[in-house]
């Protein structure tokens, strides 16, 4: 939950003098989102979200964010839509800030993930491989993994704070899962952080995908990696096969998964795994005391990462 | 900022079913508000706020804050009105919780207080007054004087840690400001927090109230004298007169302020000063690393409690 920066209501009716969207009518922070701050903006044309960029998005990879966004929009899928203003403009300045405007979408994200969550997940997520098809632009995923030994790196030196052997389980697995890692899978634009309160529900079905700002040219199975990862463990990291089940077949239905892709699902698990626990390791390490974010905790990381290093082969996930 | 509880969709849409507002259309945790969790809620009904109440709030005196806000609602105050379940009931239980649904109001909060702000707030200040007249039940105020020697006496050994001699410059200041403190102002019931968070604004005119959970029965001057000290410091903690007699001269001219009041102001504001440095400086000590909420510095409101003992009259607030 979040907000850095505070918008004064004089920044705020300067900005919005830009657009062609009406007078202002409410405005309030939204406590989502751990990157960015982002406002709920409801102006007499209708309802908006204002994010202001902060520490880990690059400026220079916005246009390329905003463009994805407005690409897949075009292409059908529900997300949200860079508002242009009169200028032509989406990305704009504010408060300092890179910042747009976005299109507000209905629906709730799930706090605690059902089965029920998991086939309209994998029908979204391969939707969105698929509609990403004719973006022509690409960007490297910097945190792919080229990013796991930078990352560990900086990392290593307080793992064994969070866990005694904690560093060298880590790096122990990295050699293990870069050794092993798939080159040859079929490629595209992936969501890369497509976390529960990432996707939005509306009676059952999947009603927006949000928060593009990990995105990246990369294996689509991987991105199905990470989703396994983050939809399908329960809160004592056990895996639900029942949960894998849905979420693979669904997506498969809709963008057939290649032999390859499926025989390649441990390892690409297992580095999603580490990704997230090296993320947050980091992020556990170098949080200040009373700070305005909640540090998540990287051992809940590592325990799916070990679910995932005994994985024998695709059937662990219900394959 | 701040959401406590997250609310699970099964959770919500069991909740939502009590009442006769619609079906769920989103669903989203509000980044403002320090004491409660506050989600925006849209149905197919219309806008609306749900509030789970967390620490801070007694739940025994739910009742009569909603039933304040209704009442004054009623006298054609804007401010939050709580929405009935089908059983007649606003006050209900959800994660656990004391919750309730009140209306959304539009406006925005401002973020930088401008002199244009104080006029209408003070105007709404003795609305609000006046509006209380005919809800019959009365609640203490427990942050009221009675209240500060027992909040200093738990944050006193710890206040030198702060600023040394603080402690004792606190125990001074409370000493002097009991002993003048007055008895015989006109009471009723006072909002008792209403910072510039707690005030919407639309086009230059206040366009609602919110957060009446501090509200009590109390001297309406000093409810002036916490605005006093909200909204007419500068960055430098130097005090703008001009914003003085703007809030003061709208305040009365709606409800005008009796000799007695206006020669008691200094010791309220210094009695109002001394409040909020007590609470910022328990919750400093207080408040855990690695909270959810953002410590206030209790200085802050140190260096307004001493402009205020050296203010020889009324004439220092413009009056």
């Amino acid at each position: 939950m979040a907000v850095y920066t505070e918008v004064s209501d004089e920044a705020l009716a300067a900005f919005l003098s830009q657009y062609d969207i009406g007078t202002m009518v409410a405005f309030r922070g939204i406590a989502e989102g751990v990157e960015n701050s982002n406002y709920a903006l409801r102006t007499s044309g209708g309802d908006f979200i204002l994010t202001l960029y902060e520490k880990r998005v690059e400026v220079a990879d916005l246009p390329w964010f905003l463009g994805l966004m407005e690409h897949l929009a075009s292409q059908g899928l529900t997300c949200p839509v860079p508002v242009k203003a009169k200028d032509g403009e989406a990305l704009r300045t504010l408060c300092g800030r890179a910042a747009a405007i976005t299109t507000f979408l209905p629906g709730v994200w799930p706090r605690r993930v059902r089965v029920e969550h998991c086939a309209p997940l994998g029908q979204a997520l391969a939707s969105l491989h698929l509609a990403g098809a004719g973006f022509a632009a690409t960007r490297v995923n910097a945190l792919g993994p080229h990013g796991w030994a930078p990352l560990l790196a900086r990392a290593a030196p307080d793992a064994d704070l969070v866990a005694p052997g904690l560093g060298d389980e880590l790096r122990e697995a990295l050699n293990a899962i870069l050794t092993s890692w798939p080159t040859d899978l079929p490629r595209g634009h992936i969501h890369a952080d497509l976390f529960p309160d990432n996707v939005f529900f509306l009676d059952g079905k999947v009603s927006g995908l949000i928060d593009f700002f990990f995105a990246a040219t990369d294996l689509f199975a991987y991105d199905v990696a990470v989703c396994l990862n983050a939809w399908c463990f329960e809160p004592d990291f056990a895996f639900n096969i029942t949960k894998g089940q849905a979420l693979l077949g669904a997506y498969d239905a809709i963008r057939p998964l290649s032999v390859a892709e499926r025989h390649a699902l441990p390892v690409l698990c297992q580095g999603a795994a580490l990704r997230f626990a090296l993320t947050r390791l980091y992020d556990w390490i170098n949080t200040p005391a009373g700070a305005l974010v909640t540090r998540k905790d990287p051992m809940d990381y590592v325990r799916r990462l070990r679910f995932h290093l005994q994985a024998r082969s695709e059937h662990a996930y219900g394959l």
